[in-house]
């Protein structure tokens, strides 16, 4: 029997840089579907980039470039006041720079996720969306865009006829509107790795989450953000993985949802 | 009548940064056929980069990405020790980059013309050479590698079956072998103007040039680098441009000598 | 007979970087008296900081360190979400740069002036003030802080006990409470030299200000910003300099005002 | 008694950046006498910088500036062609950099210790030498140059009466004219701790090491290069700090050497 349902595993890749090593790229790949590769602005390098291409390619994990703001020190996580052609030309030179690295590899680049604060200006500035959909359009037409939930870049990217993944996430916490719980208020974090997971569950499922309010919001996940870092990431990982087996749902990258224009 | 000679004028381009301005793109374009835009390593920035491609191909000019070593205050002149697996990842990243601007504005990447310690390093190292060559021929298989006639970098790129173009330079005097006469040595700079553009001519027409020491050298100019800073870069194109249409010469870029495999 | 009043002229520069060329430094300095050096995060780098002490030495015009974003390719320009502490580090990082080539040129550092988007979100962000006050005074506890004309940058400042000058603009208009009028609004520009001027000399002889609403403000004025770049700077430099002088208003670099603690 | 013999443990610190970590800093100062603290150019961020000096004044070790290459991808360890004024010019920014941290937080500079590339060009080229030395003597002119052990790096700085600081190796093996074995050589590395200790005993005691060949060679040393990083730096650290302890070798950091004018 075909599984009815169907979600993506992602996560950050490459994102080392020179003699300094983050993640754990290789340990975490069979667990995912999915992988987002930094570009060299916010993290990453040339020979970083290539290396985990092929490394991605090995484990027949979907490519996807992920730009982000040019604050190597900042990795990427300080909002700065760009305009939005300044994003469009970063997005497209950092798509660029990745695609190149997966044809030279012989593969195909399958996705972009935005990095950080160019992602999370992305969620709410529609003129920020517009231009980052537009970079992708102009660049990768088939390539499917990542964004936030029910984000401007969503709705950005469907105008102009891209793919897109509506991304969730396992361990935050998610308010009546199906926005995120912002980091600085209380209960943001889901810490039970079984919550998360059963919250990811029912989002496939039922395309619902519970608010903290206790209200239930209608959310769509095509794509979860894994985290490669950190204790535990592994273990969640394999752990997601399992359940969502478990449950009958399908673990696979796109093709994702295209608007009809 | 067809002429029977033809010869590509090159110029460095899209060598602004930020608030800073170099060169003059807009007044040299007409005078060239092929433009070599700068990758944002040494030199260029996203959005610099974008502009000099819509100017490129408003101006019908052909267009190449212009990598070079990562040192922008060293304006990409300095030498650096590079393992050729290092070369080969940076060209990749700076090819990609910049293809995906063009492709943006629905143009084809034309050529590949390193930087300047790159391009010289590339010029005697077999190994840089190869490494530089493979770059190209795994991201843009028909793009043509420019290099200096006769160079290490040429005959690794005719090994691969890429096209190539020899490239030669109207204010430089040549070696009895062949090579440029190093810049800290006397007349390693022809300074007077008529003389380049003859020199050029004749390379062109007769394959040949006059060395220091007086002996001929045969030689094989495909494309010549025009400066495009400089007081009187603008005269200078406006005339070698006028002399090569007086004698015969058509001046367009490619398609290039392919070596047969 | 001594002039009662005073007031500095200070200009950024040490603006360059590498290949590139930005300012007219050699020729606004014999109208000037204070100097603020880039430091090599938004614009500068360590050739351009050394040349341009000696030029201020020579000039004998009192030498400031120019600190900035991280943001060469936005030359500073743009508004980053930069914590507190994240400020004082890069102040501290740069001050020390800079007067290491001060102290290395037998000079002494005179002030401290933020630059673009660090200058201005200093002026209004309190916590912002007191990270980059609190970096003087760690380092260069005799220097001079300039900041906007009566902002937080000012008020952090006067707490530790240091010296400060507020900095007033010929060419902008300011409104009813003190503040500058937001660039993007009608009428933000003095486009009159002669008006501009004028509104300097009252700021200094008189304490006011005419609001763009018509009425007067007090502020104090230090020092005056001169603008090194543009078409017109350097015959601005010369005329507001020399009305000065008519006016019997001294021109000179500090010592500044220092709040008595 | 007081010992007759004293050697300092240096150990290079403050290579963390931004989000990524190297380096194990806290464990290993209580085992050595000085640090080299990065300084932004090959390893380091401001943040960083402050955090290390604090740590280093913590523990009560002597504080140096570790300026490098402005290459952060390649860690400061590539050759780059530099002339000697652009090696004075990027070390003075990074002295000043650093000693603005230590400045601030109350400590002192003690030292400067060239890095990677840096290090090494400097030990044989004389006027990359003076450039390096001419950078400590004019900005910090007490403090002590760390250099390999004989090389011009130490005799310009001897030249310009500088502190120095003769350093040894105690994992390297040595030529018979007093130089390191190159590593791509073979039994370049000494990879029996008890080996690599015996050899820094005897260099200490008897000013003699016994080169490769079997013959023994004069070498003065001041300081010992203690690794940070890798799986045993922490143990062998602890192993040679004991051994020295028992030979009765005093282990502190300078006053060095200073030659007499």
């Amino acid at each position: 029997m075909t599984p009815t349902h169907r979600v993506d595993l992602n996560c950050d890749m490459g994102e080392s840089f020179g003699a300094y090593t983050l993640g754990h790229d290789e340990a975490i790949l069979p667990f995912v579907t999915s992988a987002n590769i930094a570009c060299g602005f916010h993290a990453g390098d040339p020979a970083v980039m290539k290396r985990t291409v092929r490394l991605a390619l090995r484990h027949n994990v979907a490519i996807g470039a992920h730009p982000g703001l040019p604050d190597l020190v900042g990795f990427g996580r300080r909002n700065m006041a760009l305009s939005p052609e300044e994003a469009y030309d970063m997005v497209v030179y950092q798509i660029g720079a990745l695609a190149a690295f997966v044809r030279a590899e012989g593969g195909q680049l399958h996705h972009v996720k935005a990095h950080g604060a160019l992602y999370n200006m992305a969620a709410t500035s529609a003129a920020l969306a517009e231009a980052i959909a537009e970079a992708v359009y102009r660049t990768q037409p088939e390539a499917c865009l990542y964004g936030l939930a029910g984000s401007e870049l969503i709705q950005a990217a469907q105008k102009l006829g891209l793919a897109t993944a509506n991304e969730v996430f396992a361990d935050r916490s998610y308010q009546p509107d199906g926005t995120l719980t912002p980091r600085n208020q209380p209960n943001a974090l889901l810490t039970d790795p079984a919550e998360a997971i059963a919250q990811v569950v029912r989002m496939v499922k039922e395309g619902q989450v519970r608010a903290l309010s206790g209200t239930d919001v209608a959310i769509r996940a095509d794509t979860v953000c894994i985290h490669g870092d950190g204790a535990h990431a592994l273990e969640f990982a394999r752990e997601i993985r399992a359940t969502l087996h478990h449950e009958g749902i399908a673990v696979q990258a796109g093709p994702q949802h295209r608007a009809a224009l």
